[in-house]
C-alpha cells in the first residue's frame, strides 16, 4: 500500500472534523499531498467515517488519475486538485458544511477579523468567492470551483488566509499538515460563530485595527513567533 | 411476528432522530410501510424511546384498523396514512418537532434554498402548508393535517422535496426507506438551522441560482448521479 | 428517615434538569409535597448535584420549619412554601435559570404560544410577573417573590399553565408530581427557544389560532384525551 | 517539587474550563499566587490539555523569571501579573476566548446586569477596557494589555466585578482561589449567553433595579450571606 504515513494523516484529519461536530453524515472530506511523489491521498466518495481505514482512502495523481484504490474518490477532488496546483505551499485540504461558517457562505458576507481569536489564525477576513456562471456550474463544475478559488485569491497569500467561502456553497480550509488543514476548518468555525454572535450584539461593529492584527497573526507565524513551546 | 425486518428498519428510524437530538422524551414518531401487503408499521403513541423493542410497534392498514400490536398507535397515524395514500412513491415517513425546522413552521415561513446543503437533498425551497380552518382542526384533526400537506405538494413531487413544515406545527419527512426518511430529517434541520443563521446574516440573503440547484440535486439523485459508490 | 418515596421522586426530578442541561453547578431546585401530612421535601442550599442522596433532602413543614434534615433547605424555599399554600392542585416545583426561558424573564416578555409543541403542555402563554418594589425585594424577598406569581396568576389556572417567568430572575415550573414538575422545566426550555428563534425569522409571528391550542392541549389532557396509552 | 498543592489547583482550573467547552484546543490559561511566597503557577503556553500534570507547570515569581519548569510560561504571563500586582485581594486568573463574553469583547460593548444569575455574582455590569494604542500593542503588549484593564478598575472592586472583556480580545475572570477563577469564567459564558438572548428578544431591555442586585450579590457575598451551607 502506497503512502501509509500520509494515508494515516489524512484518514485522521478526516476524523478530526467529525469529532468537532463539523460535518453530518458522509459530508465533507480531506486530502493530503506528496509533493515530491506528486500524488494525492483523498477521502472516498459517500462512505460513512465511523469505518473508515487507511486502506479504503484513494490515491490520485494531479491530473485525477486513480493510482491506487477500489473506490471512487470524493467529488470535490477536481476542486482539491486545482488547489495544489494553484498553491504549492499547501499539503492539505479540508472541506466541510460546519453551520456557522457555511451561513456565512450562504449569505455571500466575508467573516471579518474581529478578534484576536481571528488574528491568531487568519491573517484578515475570511473571503467569499464571486458566484460562478451557468456555464461554469454546468460543465466540469467541480474543477471551476477551484478555479473560483484561485481567482478570489490572485492577491492574497494562502498560507496567511488559509480558508475561503465558496458562495453559496461551504468553506474549504488548507494547511502545510492534513491536522493542521483540520484544525484550520475548526478554528474557522469558531470565528464564524464568534462573528455571527459579534453582528448580532453590535450591526455595525468594525474589524479590530491593523496593529491588533499584526501582533496577533506574527506572534504566532514567522520569524518572530514566540507562542508555544520552542 | 409480521413483517420483523420493517418493524427493525421503523425502529432504527425512531432511534435515528433521537440519537441525532431532534426528538425530547416521547415526542416523534416514525412509520414505514410495505407496499406489497397494504401495511404500515408505526411507532406506539406516547411510549419512551430507550426501552422500545421491534415488537411494541403497531402495525395498522391503510385504513387505520390495527392488525398486529397491543398498544395504540402513534395519535399521528392518520396523517401518515393520508401521505402513504397520496404518495404512492414514499415507503416511509418521520415527525420530529426539531428545533430549526419548528421555527420556520411557527413562522410560517417557507425554507429557502440558500445553500448547495439544501440542494443536495431537496430540489427547491420546503414547503408551509396553509392554515387549517377551525373546522378541519376540531373535527379529524390528524386526518386533516395530512391533507392539508397533500394540498400543498398538488404540484411538487414528494421525492424531489421530501419535506413539509405543517403551519404552527413542525415538520413532517419521507424517503423510499426508512433510514433515509429519518436521514431527510436530520438533514432538513441541518438546513434550517443554516438558513437562520444565513437570515441573521442577510435578511435579503437570496436562493442560490437555478443552474446551482440543478447541479447539487442531480448530481446526487437521478440517472446521472456521480457521487457516492457505484 | 420520612417520606422516603418522596424524598426519591424529588430528587430524581432535581437530577433530571441536570441531566438536560437546565443547571450549572448547584444553580436550581426542586421540592415536592405530601398534601397529607403537610410536609414538604426540597434540596439543600448549595449542594453539588453529584454525590446528592435522597437523605440530603430537607423536609420542612407549610410554615417553612424544619422537620427533618441537617442541612439548610435551599433559599428559595420560602417561594415554594407561597405556591403550595395558594395552589392546592400542585404537588411538585422545579426551578431553573435555563438559558431561552430566562432570557424571557430578563427581557420581560411572555411566551406567546407559537406552535403545537407548546399547546400540548400550557394553555396559552407564559406569563411574566410584574416588577417587585424596592420595599419587596429588601423585606422577605424569597416570599414575594411567591406572592408576585400568585398575583399573576389570579385568573389563571396554575394546571392548565404550568410555568411563569419572574421578571429579571427566572422560570418556576410545577406539576401533579416532582417528575412531572421537571419534564414541564424541560419542555418550557425547549418552547422558549422554538419561540426565539420564531422570532427571529419573523418578528411579527402571530399566536396560534385558538381551536388549535384548543385540540392540542385537550388531546393530551382532561376527561377527552386520546394522547398515550390508556 | 514547589508549590505541590497550589499546582494541583491551577491545573484543575485549568481543565474545569476546558470541561466545560470554554476552551478550543490549546487556548486559554489559567494561574494562581501564593501571596506569601509572591510566586505563580501558570500553564505552559501552546500545551495540549489531555495530557498535562502539575509537574508541567511554570512557577514564576513576580516580576516574571522562571523559578522551576522546563517549559515556556503561557504568552499571557504578563498580563497575570499586571493583575496579580495591581488586585492584591485576588489569588488567581483565568483567560478564555468563550463563545458569549468573547463575542462582547469584540462587539465592544458591556454586559449590562439584566437578570439574577448575573447579579449572584457580579455586581454589576461586565466592563469592557478601552482599546489599547497601536504603540501599546506594537511593544510589551501582554503588559499592556494587563494595564488596560487595570485602568478600567480604577473605580471598581475586583472582588466585586470578578470579569472583565478585553476590548476587540477575550475575557479574563479571577477570584479568591483557583477554581473560583475558573467558576467564574463558566458563569461569566453563562451569564453573557443570557444577555445575548435577552438583547435579541428585547433591544432596549434594561438592567435590573439597584435593589434586585444588592439583593441578590449580598445574599452570597459579604457579612449578611445566608445562601449555601454555613
Amino acid at each position: 500500500m502506497m503512502l501509509p504515513q500520509l494515508r494515516e494523516e489524512v484518514l485522521e484529519a478526516n476524523l478530526e472534523v467529525v469529532r468537532r461536530g463539523l460535518v453530518l453524515y458522509t459530508f465533507g472530506n480531506a486530502s493530503g499531498i506528496d509533493r515530491g511523489a506528486g500524488l494525492v491521498v483523498i477521502k472516498p466518495s459517500g462512505l460513512p467515517y465511523d469505518r473508515m481505514t487507511p486502506a479504503d482512502l484513494v490515491i490520485v495523481d494531479l491530473q485525477g488519475e486513480i493510482i491506487e484504490g477500489a473506490m471512487r474518490p470524493s467529488s470535490d477532488l477536481p476542486t482539491h486538485l486545482v488547489l495544489y496546483n494553484a498553491f504549492p505551499a499547501i499539503r492539505a485540504i479540508v472541506h466541510t458544511h460546519s453551520r456557522a461558517a457555511t451561513a456565512f457562505a450562504q449569505a455571500r458576507r466575508e467573516i471579518p477579523c474581529f478578534g484576536t481569536t481571528h488574528a491568531d489564525y487568519f491573517y484578515g477576513p475570511i473571503p467569499v468567492t464571486a458566484p460562478m456562471t451557468a456555464d461554469e456550474i454546468r460543465t466540469n463544475y467541480e474543477e471551476n470551483t477551484g478555479q473560483a478559488i484561485v481567482r478570489r485569491f490572485h492577491a492574497l497569500d494562502p498560507l496567511q488566509i488559509p480558508a475561503v467561502l465558496v458562495s453559496g456553497h461551504a468553506p474549504f480550509t488548507w494547511g502545510q499538515s492534513a491536522i493542521e488543514a483540520a484544525h484550520h476548518a475548526v478554528i474557522l468555525e469558531e470565528v464564524a460563530d464568534l462573528a455571527t454572535r459579534t453582528l448580532a450584539l453590535n450591526p455595525s461593529a468594525t474589524p479590530i485595527p491593523q496593529p491588533l492584527l499584526d501582533k496577533h497573526f506574527l506572534r504566532k507565524h514567522g520569524a518572530a513567533a514566540y507562542y508555544g513551546q520552542k
